[in-house]
């Protein structure tokens, strides 16, 4: 596939979706799907597929529909999840724990092999999920050994800054920031922020707003 | 302001970022902001913000910018985020006691303000944050009391249908479900799903897409 060009967010968020309808249609023996009943399925309409689609060249067959398997495996391709990723989880609190012992994250091609933090009290055990935990100052050495790729960052906001630059000199070139701040990164180094309070003033915007 | 079209989600999702900007701006003293510059700390382009605000009427001043205190209020009311809501968590896990204790939440105005759990033993506790621990049988006395209008659904897969049908018997009407399942409710009530693995493959996409 040649280049193509810059995909919209949405769409990827919509593809991520897809994929996960075709796994569980895959498992259940499901070989071909018409874009309405995949479309009725992930709760958006057949267009907005055929359309999220067009971004990355031709699938499905017109008239048919699309082929399960073939098009599962194709948006994983496409999204860069045809193979199993290393997690290191920076900061074990309350929520790095519930994300480590998360077992959706496995089961969708995330192994979490290691965690780190500052606190000696909390190095040498092994979290949920059977996950080692070590100290910051081991980071580099665990990363390049274990090859971890993306870190998790679940420190108090004061803390996030110096624990992703932890990561980077580690050599990890991928962020999930859940702590609530920005954090800077150099060029090469990707970070994205997740913020849970957007899902809840999503729930209360379909809830109350004034004009619906 | 009149009945306006739908609105699409990744509209709604960016204002809930501009929102989040703007009373940044606004702690800071900042007055007045072109649409370059508020698009800049954004992370969007200045058409799209202008684009997005079109769906609740007219906001800004062509060739000044946005009165950032003026937008900020109109963004909160158009969203529904104009009032404190009264959330509780049902199912008190690590991800759970996470969430309670996030004190984002609450300067986003949003109050935890009770748990809910099966297992007896965690019953009569008090989590971070100070949040009280009821029996799921007490849902509806203490929802009604406290004026609960959001729940946290945070149980594992297997229990969170029941969890959900007794929200739905205590009269909340807002669901935030964060158990890896697909969850049924009645008309007039809103459920919405956060899955936290469509996080990590939308990073891995921007780090790893073969076709960027």
């Amino acid at each position: 596939m040649a280049k193509h060009p810059k995909v919209p967010e949405a769409t990827i968020k919509r593809l991520s979706i897809y994929m996960r309808v075709l796994k569980d249609l895959e498992k259940k023996g499901v070989e071909v799907i018409s874009s309405a009943e995949l479309a009725d399925i992930c709760g958006v309409n057949a267009a907005q597929i055929r359309k999220d689609l067009t971004y990355f060249g031709e699938f499905g067959i017109r008239g048919v529909g699309y082929y399960v398997k073939e098009l599962h495996f194709d948006i994983r391709k496409v999204l860069g999840l045809n193979q199993r990723r290393n997690v290191a989880l920076v900061g074990v609190g309350n929520l790095g724990r519930a994300l480590a012992s998360y077992r959706n994250f496995s089961d969708h091609g995330y192994n979490f092999v290691a965690a780190f933090d500052v606190d000696p009290k909390k190095v040498d055990a092994v979290l949920p999920g059977g996950v080692p935990v070590y100290p910051m100052e081991e980071m580099g050495r665990v990363a390049a050994e274990k090859g971890i790729e993306i870190a998790i960052v679940t420190t108090p906001a004061e803390t996030a800054q110096a624990a992703v630059d932890a990561v980077v000199r580690a050599g990890i070139k991928g962020v999930l920031n859940f702590a609530p701040t920005q954090v800077q990164v150099p060029d090469g180094v990707k970070v994205k922020k997740v913020d849970l309070t957007t899902e809840f003033d999503n729930l209360v915007y379909h809830l109350y707003a004034r004009s619906r």
